[in-house]
C-alpha cells in the first residue's frame, strides 16, 4: 500500500483547511477505519498526527510490538503512551509551531472532542468532515485486488452453501457455514453478519438470521461478504428454494432488469442519483416503487458501506477508481423480497462487474 | 428486559442535565450500544427521543418492518423516516414545549453533532457523557442471565478446541472453529476478533490469530468469547503446547495468583483502582511490573468493554450488579506471554466467579 502517498494527498489539503497538521484519532469506540488507511494498524487505540515535516504514529502498551512491525516507514513511532493527548501531542505540535491542526470530525466522538478542545483550546482544532474518506473513494490498484479476492473468496462459498440448502437446513446453518468456510479459505472473517433470510424474512432488506428451515416455494435471500486483510465483499443473490411462481418470477425479472439496465449507467462523470433513478424508474414503471425504499448501492472498501453512494439524496459524480455495489430490490411484506447485488469498478468510459456468479433466477432444493 | 425502567432511569436524570428530553442517535457508524439497550432495537438507523411524557422510535425502510415488531409498548413509532432528525424530531420536541434536549455525547460524532447544532441552534443541545452507559454498569437479573449463557457456550467451545490442538493445526483452524462452533451453540456470534496466539505471538495482549502452526514448549493463547442475544463474553486462558519449562511455570504461577488474590477484593464498594494494584504489586514484587502494560479488568454486558474498570486510572466504587473481568497477564516481547482473565459479578460482600473452566496450568496435545 502506498501510504506515503495517502499522506501527501492529505497534507495536499492544509491549506484549504487552514492548518499545519492533522489529527486521526482511535479510541474508545472510534472508527478504526482512517487510522488503517494511513497505517496499515488494525488495533483498537492509535492517534496519527500528520505535519508537512514529518508524521507521528502513537498507541499503548497492547500493540506497541506489534505497531513496530507494522506501522511503515511513513511515521516516527511516538512514545508508549496511554493516550493521554495533552501529555504528548500537545507538546509536538507546539515544537512543531503548528497554530491549528485539523481533526476528523467523523471518527472522533462530540465528548472525546470536548476533551480535546479543554486540553488544546478550541481555536486550535478545525473540524475537517471526511476529508480522508474522500481520498479513500478512489481506489489503488493494490486495494481492487484485496477487494476482488475478498469478492472471489465470498462467490466460492456462496457456490457450497448452494449446495447444502435442503429441508432439514436452517437460515443459521447457512449464516453458521458461511463464517466457517470463508475463514477457511483465508478471510479474516465476514465483512458484516450475514443474512439468510427465507420467506417471509427476505421482506426486511437487513433481516440477519433465525433458527427457521427454509420455506418452499419462497425467495431465498443470502446478503454475504467476507473481510480480506482488511477489504470488504458485499454481494446479495436471491435464490427459490424449491419453486418460485409466476409472481416472484415476474417480480425477480423486474429486480435483475432494474440492475442490468442501471449497472450500463455506471461510470466516471455519472451522477449518483442519476443512476439511482434508471432502476427505481424500472421498479417504479412495474408498479412497486413503494416497494423499493432503500438506495440503488454504495461505495464499498474497508468499509462496506462508504462513499460514494448511488441514491436519491447523492448528486457527485463517480471517478474512475471507485468501487460500488448495484443492488436494487423489490419487498412485499409478509410476504418476501428480492435482491441482487453485485460489485462494480467504475471505468472511464463504463464499468467492470467484479462479480462472476450468475444472476439468473435459480431454484435450490 | 425492563425498558420502561431504564427510560425512567434516564429521564429521573433529566432536572440534574436542566433538560426536558434526550437524543440517543444511531446512524452512520454511531455505537448502537445504548439504542439496543434503551429499546432491544439491534438495526445501523435509529432515533429514539425519551421525554417525561412520551417516548419515539424512529427509523428508515430497511428497518421499519422489524423495529415495529422489536420496539416494546415504551416507544410511539416515529414516522417512517430517512433519518433528517431536523424534519421530524424537532417539530416534536417544540410541540412538546422542550426548551433544551440531552443527546449522548458519546455516541454522536462531531461532525453529527455540527450538523444537529445547525438545525437545532446549539443552544438547545446539553451534551450527556456517559448517562445511559452508567445506568448500564448495574445489570438486571435478566441481563447476567445473558452474559453467563455466552460465557457458557463460549467454555464449551473452548472445551472442544483444546481438544483439537495438535501438530498440524494452525492458530487460524482454531479461530475458525470458535467461531463456527459458537454459533453453532446458539451464539449470534463470537464477541470479538478471536485471539489465538502461539509462542511469541502470544507476547501481543492484542495479537489476533496467524497462519502458523503451535510453537512446541510454548503459551498458547486463547482471549475469546461470544455474543449471545446482545450480550458478550470474554475469557482467557494460556496453556502450554507440548510442556512448559520451569520458567514459563513460575510465571504461570505468579499470574494465577495475581488473578486469585485480587479476585477477593472485588466487591460492592472497592475501589477499581484498588483492586488492579493488588495483582500489580503481586506481579511487580515478583519482578515482572514492566511486563503487565494494561488494565486489570473491564465491565461487560453489551459491549465487550465497558464501565467500570478495574484499572490504575479509575478511582470510582463497584456497586453491586457489575460484571468485571479480572485478566492480569505478563508479557515477554518476542517470547510469549500468560494471561488469565474470568468474569465476576460483583455482590454486596464478594464476587461471584461466573466462570467454571478450570485456571490451573494445562498442557495440551
Amino acid at each position: 500500500m502506498n501510504y506515503k502517498d495517502r499522506i501527501s494527498k492529505l497534507a495536499a489539503k492544509f491549506d484549504e483547511l487552514g492548518v499545519g497538521g492533522y489529527l486521526q484519532v482511535r479510541y474508545e469506540g472510534a472508527h478504526l477505519d482512517n487510522v488503517f488507511y494511513l497505517s496499515g494498524f488494525r488495533g483498537s487505540a492509535a492517534v496519527i498526527l500528520v505535519t508537512p515535516r514529518e508524521n507521528f504514529f502513537f498507541t499503548d502498551s497492547r500493540y506497541i510490538e506489534a505497531a513496530t512491525q507494522i506501522v511503515s516507514g511513513a511515521y516516527t513511532a511516538g512514545d508508549n503512551t496511554n493516550l493521554k493527548l495533552k501529555d504528548y501531542i500537545l507538546p509536538k505540535i507546539k515544537e512543531l509551531g503548528l497554530a491549528k491542526v485539523a481533526f476528523d470530525a467523523r471518527s472522533l466522538s462530540y465528548a472525546q472532542y470536548s476533551e480535546l478542545a479543554k486540553d488544546f483550546g478550541a481555536e486550535m482544532l478545525v473540524p475537517a468532515d471526511g476529508v480522508v474518506e474522500k481520498i479513500r473513494e478512489v481506489k489503488e490498484p493494490e486495494e481492487i485486488a484485496l477487494v476482488q479476492k475478498a469478492i472471489d473468496i465470498n462467490e466460492e462459498v456462496c457456490r457450497r452453501l448452494t449446495a447444502m440448502v435442503g429441508p432439514s437446513v436452517t437460515e443459521r446453518d447457512l449464516a453458521s457455514e458461511h463464517e466457517y468456510l470463508c475463514r477457511k479459505l483465508g478471510a479474516q472473517s465476514s465483512s458484516f453478519s450475514q443474512i439468510v433470510a427465507s420467506g417471509p424474512n427476505s421482506s426486511k432488506p437487513h433481516a440477519g438470521f433465525t433458527d427457521s428451515p427454509l420455506v418452499p416455494n419462497t425467495p431465498l435471500t443470502f446478503d454475504i461478504g467476507v473481510n480480506y486483510a482488511g477489504y470488504a465483499s458485499d454481494m446479495t443473490r436471491t435464490y427459490f428454494y424449491m419453486g418460485a411462481d409466476a409472481k416472484w418470477e415476474k417480480i425477480y425479472g423486474i429486480v435483475k432488469t432494474a440492475k442490468d439496465e442501471s449497472a450500463k449507467h455506471i461510470k466516471a462523470g455519472a451522477i449518483g442519483r442519476d443512476v439511482d433513478k434508471v432502476a427505481r424508474d424500472i421498479i417504479g414503471d412495474a408498479g412497486y416503487g413503494d416497494n423499493f425504499g432503500h438506495g440503488l448501492g454504495h461505495g464499498i472498501g474497508i468499509e462496506v458501506h462508504e462513499a460514494p453512494r448511488l441514491s436519491k439524496l447523492y448528486d457527485q459524480p463517480l471517478a474512475e477508481g471507485n468501487l460500488v455495489t448495484d443492488e436494487p430490490g423489490i419487498y412485499l411484506p409478509g410476504d418476501g423480497g428480492i435482491r441482487i447485488e453485485d460489485i462494480y469498478l467504475v471505468c472511464r468510459d463504463g464499468a467492470t462487474n467484479l462479480n462472476h456468479l450468475p444472476t439468473e433466477l435459480q431454484v435450490l432444493g
